[in-house]
This record gives structure tokens, C-alpha cells and sequence, in this order.
């Protein structure tokens, strides 16, 4: 049945849920509560975010941190953070710390200006175009002025309108291109309106308009951060190895594509975290960065460094076209928290924390990977998210990360590890402790009764001695064990596993055996006297090897694993571990 | 006093928060409260969400929404997308719908490989490296092995180990440049555990390793999806048309780099939306992308478009690094939710699902900017923010809504709009509908109250005759009427505003003159007069002005304006309007 659906967006929430549920969940009521379970108990804050965007159906959450000890020019900020990678608030909060015994961050906006462009086609001759261009230029500004009146109340406005002639790399193909200014708004709407109208005063019969819209392209929307300090500043074991291959590494990002794209991802992480804490997008972001680290011809680092007389300098320059007013910043309550946190700063204020968290953020990843290497951190966290995801109690998370403390973090080795914790505890009976097992024995009578199997306690106790005769040499029993089957079997006694509840041996008799003593205590004494004898022998002939008859050919180490395994077995089968 | 701290990651997260609103917000206490009100009543869930990251105190809501009517490759599908910016889950929905009655989407995964780079020093002679490597490279492997293990069972695994000379580049830098294949997990702690082991097996005296880190360049590992249909299916008024300004639009984005950034900043709309809304990394994916984007040396369109032999076609090539196992696709409820929404995809298959994603999203720009422009959606949607911002009712949601249907939004209009519904409705008083005014005088006695001023009932009725008769011609007040202050005055006549309560012009007296008829109906009747005559001597002369005593020279329309406000108050003050 199809399930292709006309006038989706103008069902009510709960019908979008139930058509989803039904079609792609087999209504599945889970599917439901998963949705709404993320809802907020506050209707009308709920209604709020369902508005945002289009066919709302819950929330996702982002987990917000917070990164304090940022001292940018001076001044102290704590910053805000949205982000579901793990190490980046961690790393953004270590760095601003460890700066701001250094004299933190030093920041300035180089420009912040925008551009947009009305893109159209002109078939006729260019100087025709420029003359009719020169002689409405006016017209064109008047064209804005409704739109453009609040702008320049705040300083803003269109700065400059150009004529492009793009017509050797397109036929026919001609730009307005207009430079804007948006103070704290990010002024896409401002900006986007405006080339509209400049547009549609700006066509004729022979200029067809193919589009109008602003660039996220903002070469002249610049921001500098920088951290310096003198090398022995730098502190750790050997400040000059460290300044040395920080170095190395900033320069291999600014020279190697596939290192560079990855070292700017990283300084992303700690951008786009303050981008979407403020209710910024990203996007835009995202693609004005990139594309300025590729402005000249081959994809460079964002970041650069200098080690020089006996100063070490690290700094970012990157285009942020920020706003603090306008668009989610206000209207997303986290969002509004999050610009209050930082002292409501102005767009240009904004820029600059950002660019210190991007500088933070590379500054970290650099430290680890030219020292311990990044898998040391990212795999702690990478435990984390494996315990939570399998439910580990605070407990189990403690033993677990002791565990993984040297050892390699894999998925599967955590699972292991947490599958063995949540065993139930075995209490493994010591068999060589003689006044353990006396005491344990002498709790059994005649009465006891096993909890599997069909021996009773004095048969049980006797049972333990015959099979202790075996490697003391005292029951030959011709059994022929494969080897192939042995060798398959062995390993099991290394294990922390138990032998199973109603496992017997092939060799051994389908009844119990007659009793050889006349009381329980008597077939106690007797079992003492065989562990005794069972030690005597093996350190008198520490190479003895004697031939179980289930798991073939044993040495006293594994002797002694299989008596621990046996007793418990039995003890358990008495109540008695 | 400083706000630096040590051991705040120690502290518990209520302790984080009163840390925060003490030194930042002034101990508010709403502050908290905004914060709190976005965790989850359901603590064991909230716990979760805490632990992805460092230094959480709540949660971040992005909107989740969903786009149905995918149609790729034949199977249907419902998209997740988690987005805070408008439009860009109605964009997805409507091209969905629309492209799947035109054969759907075709999509194909190119290739799955992705890249990590051991980058180290080495002053030595080429030829020794060279064979050093040769020499070790099965030992590289090995040293693997205990992390490719698993990753080899499903498939996936080491494919390739190369050394690459880059000391044209920076002195003494080598790369080993290692190619995996993960399957269906994005990877990246698998290739950096590979490559930290091989760097450590690798370097020797004199081999410095600088790094060892995955490449998020992933030219290799890349999707394309396609659509199309004959020139004549694509519907609207000029099929044609439409083909050959879209067809431009592709074209100046693969030509202009300002354009370029904005088109890709559209299509990474789409596709971080499913990226978020998967648990995946979309940092990862953004710089993947936009590197791809300038892998030319200039950076250019990810999509590209052919109108050729009647068939318009349209489609993406774009580099995704994705997971759908491991990470937070099964940690996080909601990425969980989207994924089995997709029906449990493999990342080859949600590459191809996230392709169509960013393709359609284009395309609903494309056409958006090439036809109406992009404001008319947009500002719907920022006219909708407006709204919500400042608490618009359903109702008046409706109104503005409708009022903005044909005008342009801006935030002050959309405000201003906002603020004249909430005024109390005014009934104007329609002065020249005389059975009215009749009827409404004639309910008041000489007991009749005023609300406001010492007017009786009668003495209210022979002020309006008198202030009638001033345009009429028949009251001459000598009173200078300075220029400027009246043209200061008269914009309020062209308002929906009321004359204020309480309001007294300086030329009328400050006590009631005394009365000049015998009887309310006599004063009443001359009134009626009074308006006749108004009418008369202004339809005689059209052009006749006449100055008021507070608003200056008036011409007909302004002096009837003047009438109403002045008819309105007066009615109102005796509870007539």
C-alpha cells in the first residue's frame, strides 16, 4: 500500500504521530511514547519549539554544557555549548583554563561585512548595461529605503552596489553585487529583501533576473583570535619538543588537504557548539569557514602558528557572520540564555568569543594528538557511551573504567567485561583450606538434601575423594580422552565460569557409588587426607602431569582450577557456597 | 572578584548551575528556573542525555520533524530532520511529494573508502624510509590486528597502506596514508585506534611521529542522486522557462563562489537535518562536503544540472561519511527513533537517504529563488517567529497573517500590525448617518452621566454643533494656529487612533458655555442641521479649507476625519460608542 500522503503538514501533531506510527511502525505503541516522552510538560513553552519549524513532532535534545575561564581582552566569560560529541566542552573548558594563566585570548574583528548579489542574464552590449546601470544606480538605493530605514537607525545599511561582468565564464551572465552592513543581526532577511527589491526596480526587457540572494561567502566578515606566551611558559616536560611538533602539525594542516579538513572540523566542533547555543546557524557558518579556507586555490588550515625568539603564538582567522538580535536568538529561551550568560554581547562581541572557543577547541586537539595521541580521551568517552548504552550501574561504570584503565577500549571488550561483571557472584570454595571445608562438611547430615542430582551428603563428600584419588594416583581409570576434545575443553578451567548445574561426566556411573565410610564425619577425615596427599604430590614433582578423564592431560595448575571448580560445585549442590 | 575556577567539571550539576548563577547572572532566580524547565521529568532518561557530553546543565531543543513522500529508488520513505531554521522541513516534504509522481529519486553509492594518515618527520636518505616501509609493512597490518578483528567480520578493514613523500611540501614530512572500509559505522575511533598502532610500530630513532588521525576529506566515499522527467512534466505556466532559469541558476553555482557557498549552505539544510536527526556527526559531514566542493581549486556547486533532448535532470555527487552503528545512533532515543523510522538502513543506504535529502532541498530552492524569490517563504515563516515571539493569539495569528498576505514583513510592521489588533476596538461614530446620531442622542436625559470632563448631555450636543459650524463658516475663532506644530498635528487625523480621554484643545473654554437651547431633542435637531449644511458648503467647493483651531488648514477629507474622532469621543463619553 503506498504510503505516499497529501496534506501531511496540515494534520494536527498527534495525527502526524499516529500516521507515522502506522506506517512505518506497524503502530508499535512504544514508537509513541519514545515521541512524547521528549515533549515538555509545559504546553505552551512545547508550542513554542513545535512552531519553529515545519511538521514538529518532538524534541531533540542537544545536550547544553558550559566551558567557564574563557579571559578574552581581559575579561572573563563562561561559555555556552551545544554539541553531542563528547571532549569538546571538556577540551574548550581544559584550554581556557590553562590560557588564562597566560594572558587568555586576544581577539579583534578585522571586517564585518556582507555581501549579496542579484544574478541576470543581459544578452545586449555591455556598455549599454553600465550606462544604465550608472544612471539608476540612485534608483536602486531609493528602491530599499522602507526596508533599509530601521537598518541605518543602527548604523547599518547597503554600503555599495557593483555591476559584475561575469560573462567569460557564463554567457550573458552579470551580477549586481552589493556589500551590506547588518550590525547585531545576522540580516539575512535584511539582506534578502533588499536585492529583491533592488531587483525588481533593477529589470527591464532585456535583463532577466535568475536570482537574488546573500552569500554565506563573508571573506570581509573577519575575525583574529590568538594565544601566545613564551616557550618555557608552556609548561609540561620539554616546552620546546612541545612548541616543536605543534608547530610541525599546525604546518602539515596548512599544506595537506585531508590533514587540513579534519583540523578544521575540529575547531568547527568548538564554533558550531557556541553557533547553536546562541540560536545561530550553523550551516551558514559552516560553509563561509570552509570556503574561506579555500580561497586560494588549495583547501588550508584556519589556524596558523608561529615559534619564534623564544615565543610561542598560536591564532585563527575565520569570517563569523554572527547575529545577537533577530532570528532564534531571542525567541529560543536557551538561546536567550545562552547570549545573557555572555553579557548580551553585540555581533561583533560574539565573533570573538566564538573565534577564541574555535582557537580552544584546535589548540586541545593539536595537544593531544602531538603528545598521548586523540584515542587516549576520545576512548574514555567512548566507554562512557558504551556503559550507558548497555545501562551500567554507577558501580559497574566504576570497575569498568579501572578496568579499561591500560587496556584498549573496543565495544566488544566492554560488553565482555560488563557481561562477566553482572554474572552472579560465584564463591569459589578453597578446597586447600582444611578448617574451611571441615566446617563447611560438618553442617550436612544424613537429612540434607542436594539441590540437584540424587547423591546425598556423605555420598557427595566421598565422590569429592575419589575424584581427588585420580591425580594423586591412587583410581587409575582407562578412560580414553581425545585429544582433539581435550584440548576444546581445557581452556574452560582458565575461566571464571562455573561447571553447570546437572553436568556429570561421561565416566562416571549413572548411580551413586557405595558408601566406603560409616559416617559423615569419617568420609570428612578422608577427604582432608586427600587434599593433603593431592598437595604432597605436585610440589614433590612440580612437572607431574596426570590425565583427567574429561579434560585430558592436566599439570597442578590446572589441577588445583579444576578441584576449585569441583568443590564449589558441590558445596553449591549442598547449600554450602 | 574572579570568576576563574578550578575543579568545576567535579562539581555536581545543580552545584554547576548555582556556580553559573551566582557569578553570572547575579543569583537571578528565573535563570534557573529556565534552565530546569528543559530537563526531563524522567531522571534516569535525563541522566543519559547528561553523560554524552562534559558540563551539562540542560537540555537544547532543536525541533524534530519529519518529511514524508520520499520515493527513492522505488521504496518509499519518511525522512527525520531536526533543524532550527524554517522552511526546511516544508521545502523537503513538498519536493518530496513532488518528484515522487515523476519517478522518485534515483540514488547510487560510488564508493565506501575512507582515509587516515600517519604524518611524521624523517631527515634521512628516501631510499632508506622506502625500504624500512617495504620492509615492515606486513608488521604495520599485524599490529592491527586485535582492533580489525571485528571490523573484519563485517567486511570491512584495513584496504590499503601507502607512503607518501610530501618534503616539496615541508621539510622531512612523510605520510603513511592508509585506506579503510568500515561498514556501517562511521569509524572514527576504529581508524584512529589502527593508526595510533601502526604510528607506534612504525617510528623508530629516526622516524618522529608528529600525528595519526582519520581524514574527514572523503572524496571516496561518495553518493549520488538523481532525478528527472521530460521538460513538459515538470507542470507550472512555462515548463520551459522554468527548465532554462534553473538550468542558469546551477550553472552560476558552479561558476561563482559567492553563489556556490549560499547553494551548498542550502542543499547542508537538508542534509545536517538527517545527519542530527541519525546521531551523526555533522561537523564531519559539513567540512567533507565543502572540501569536496574545492577540490578544483575553485570552490563550485555540489549539484549540477542538464536540460537536454527534452529531459531536465538534476543531480548531486556529495562525499558522506555516516554511521548507523556505533556512536550515538543507538545512545540517543531519538536518533534511535529516526533510524528505525528509515527502517534500519546501512550506512551505504543512509548515505543514498541523506543525498536525496540535500538534493531535494536544492531544488526547493532553486525553484523558490528562480520563480518568487526566497523572501516570500521565508518571511512566512519569520512573520510566524514575529508572532510567537510576542504571544500572538490563534486569532491574531489569523489576522496578521492575512494582513501581510500582499506587504512586506518586517519586524517593526509585523509588531506595529500586532499592536493596533490589541487595542480596544473603536466604534467610530459615522457623523453624517443622521438616523443615527439621532437615535443615539435621543437616549440621553438630562440625568445622563459623562464618563470623563463636566459636560452635561445637552451642553456635549450644542459643542459639536459649535465645533461643526467652525468648518461650516458660521464660528470664527481668532486663535493663531502655529504652522509647524499643525503639521506636526494633522498625521494623527490620518490614524486609527482615538482622540485620548481627558483631551481638552487650549481654544475652548475651561468651563461648559452656557446652554442655547431649550431642550436635549432641540439641540439634537440643530445638530443635524449643523451636519447638513457641513456637507453643502464642502460639496459646493470642493477645494474650500478651512483652518481648525488645534489641527490648522484642513480640507474636506481631513476636516470629515476630524469629525469622526471628534464625534467618537464625544459619544463615548456618554456611552453611546
Amino acid at each position: 500500500m503506498s504510503k505516499i500522503i497529501s496534506g501531511f503538514s496540515k494534520l494536527s501533531k498527534e495525527e502526524k504521530i499516529d500516521w507515522l506510527a502506522e506506517n512505518y511502525f506497524n503502530s508499535q505503541p512504544e514508537i509513541i511514547q519514545t515521541i512524547k516522552q521528549y515533549w515538555n510538560v509545559d504546553e505552551k513553552l512545547q508550542q513554542l519549539h513545535d512552531d519553529f519549524i515545519e511538521n514538529t513532532i518532538s524534541n531533540f535534545y542537544m545536550p547544553y554544557g558550559i566551558a567557564p575561564n574563557f579571559l578574552i581582552n581581559g575579561r572573563e566569560y563562561v561559555v555556552p555549548m551545544v554539541v553531542e560529541e563528547s571532549s569538546v566542552v571538556a577540551a574548550a573548558s581544559k584550554v581556557a583554563k590553562y590560557w588564562s594563566t597566560r594572558g587568555g585570548f586576544k581577539t579583534e574583528v578585522i571586517s564585518t561585512t556582507k555581501i549579496g548579489q542579484v544574478h541576470f542574464i543581459y544578452a545586449g552590449a555591455k556598455a549599454d548595461l553600465e550606462d544604465y546601470f550608472q544612471k539608476n544606480i540612485t534608483e536602486l538605493h531609493a528602491a530599499t529605503a522602507s526596508i533599509t530605514k530601521n537598518m541605518e537607525k543602527r548604523g547599518g545599511g547597503i554600503l555599495d552596489i557593483q555591476l559584475v561582468d561575469k560573462t567569460e565564464k557564463l554567457a550573458d551572465y552579470y551580477q549586481l553585487h552589493v556589500t551590506f552592513e547588518t550590525k547585531d543581526s545576522m540580516g539575512a532577511n535584511f539582506i534578502n529583501s533588499c536585492l529583491e527589491a533592488i531587483a525588481k526596480k533593477f529589470q527591464n526587457d532585456e535583463i532577466e533576473i535568475i536570482m537574488s540572494i546573500l552569500s554565506n561567502y563573508v571573506p570581509e566578515c573577519l575575525v583574529r583570535a590568538e594565544v601566545s606566551c613564551p616557550i618555557e611558559k608552556l609548561g609540561g616536560e620539554n616546552p620546546e619538543k612541545f612548541a616543536y611538533k605543534f608547530e610541525q602539525a599546525v604546518k602539515i594542516a596548512e599544506i595537506e588537504p585531508y590533514r587540513a579538513v579534519t583540523h578544521n572540523k575540529g575547531i568547527m566542533n568548538g564554533i558550531d557548539a557556541v553557533v547553536l547555543a546562541t540560536g545561530n546557524d550553523f550551516r551558514a557558518i559552516e560553509s563561509g569557514a570552509h570556503a574561506y579556507a579555500a580561497r586560494n586555490g588549495e583547501y588550508t588550515s584556519l589556524t596558523h602558528c608561529e615559534v619564534k625568539d623564544g615565543i610561542f603564538k598560536f591564532w585563527i582567522e575565520i569570517p563569523l557572520a554572527l547575529g545577537t538580535v533577530g532570528g532564534l536568538t531571542a525567541l529560543h529561551p536557551m538561546a536567550k540564555l545562552s547570549l545573557d550568560m555572555m553579557q548580551k554581547p553585540s555581533a561583533r562581541t560574539l565573533m570573538q568569543i566564538i573565534a577564541a572557543a574555535g582557537l580552544a577547541q584546535n589548540f586541545a586537539a593539536l595537544r593531544a594528538l602531538t603528545t598521548k595521541g586523540i584515542q587516549h580521551g576520545h576512548m574514555k568517552m567512548h566507554l562512557m557511551n558504551i556503559l550507558n548504552q548497555h545501562h551500567a550501574t554507577p558501580t559497574e561504570k566504576d570497575e569498568v573504567i579501572a578496568y579499561f584503565e591500560n587496556r584498549t577500549v573496543s565495544h566488544s571488550a566492554v560488553v565482555e567485561k560488563l557481561n562477566s561483571l553482572r554474572k552472579p557472584t560465584v564463591n569459589w570454595v578453597d578446597y586447600s583450606n582444611e578448617e574451611e571445608v571441615r566446617n563447611k562438611l560438618q553442617l550436612l547430615t544424613n537429612d540434607s538434601k542436594p539441590s540437584f542430582g540424587n547423591m546425598n551428603a556423605q555420598q557427595m563428600i566421598e565422590h569429592l575423594s575419589e575424584i581427588t584419588k585420580i591425580p594423586n594416583g591412587n583410581w587409575k581409570i582407562d578412560v580414553f580422552v581425545d585429544e582433539e576434545k581435550a584440548a576444546r575443553r581445557k581452556p574452560f578451567l582458565k575461566t571464571d565460569n562455573e561447571i553447570q548445574i546437572g553436568f556429570k561426566a561421561s565416566f562416571l556411573s549413572e548411580n551413586p557409588v557405595p558408601l566406603q565410610f560409616s559416617s559423615i564425619h569419617e568420609a570428612i577425615e578422608d577427604l582432608i587426607k586427600q587434599i593433603r596427599l593431592f598437595k604432597e604430590v605436585f610440589e614433590k614433582n612440580p612437572s607431574r602431569i596426570v590425565t583427567h578423564p574429561f579434560f585430558g592431560d592436566l599439570d597442578y595448575n590446572l589441577w588445583k582450577k579444576f578441584q576449585v571448580k569441583h568443590f564449589t560445585h558441590h558445596f553449591k549442590q549442598f547449600g554450602l557456597a
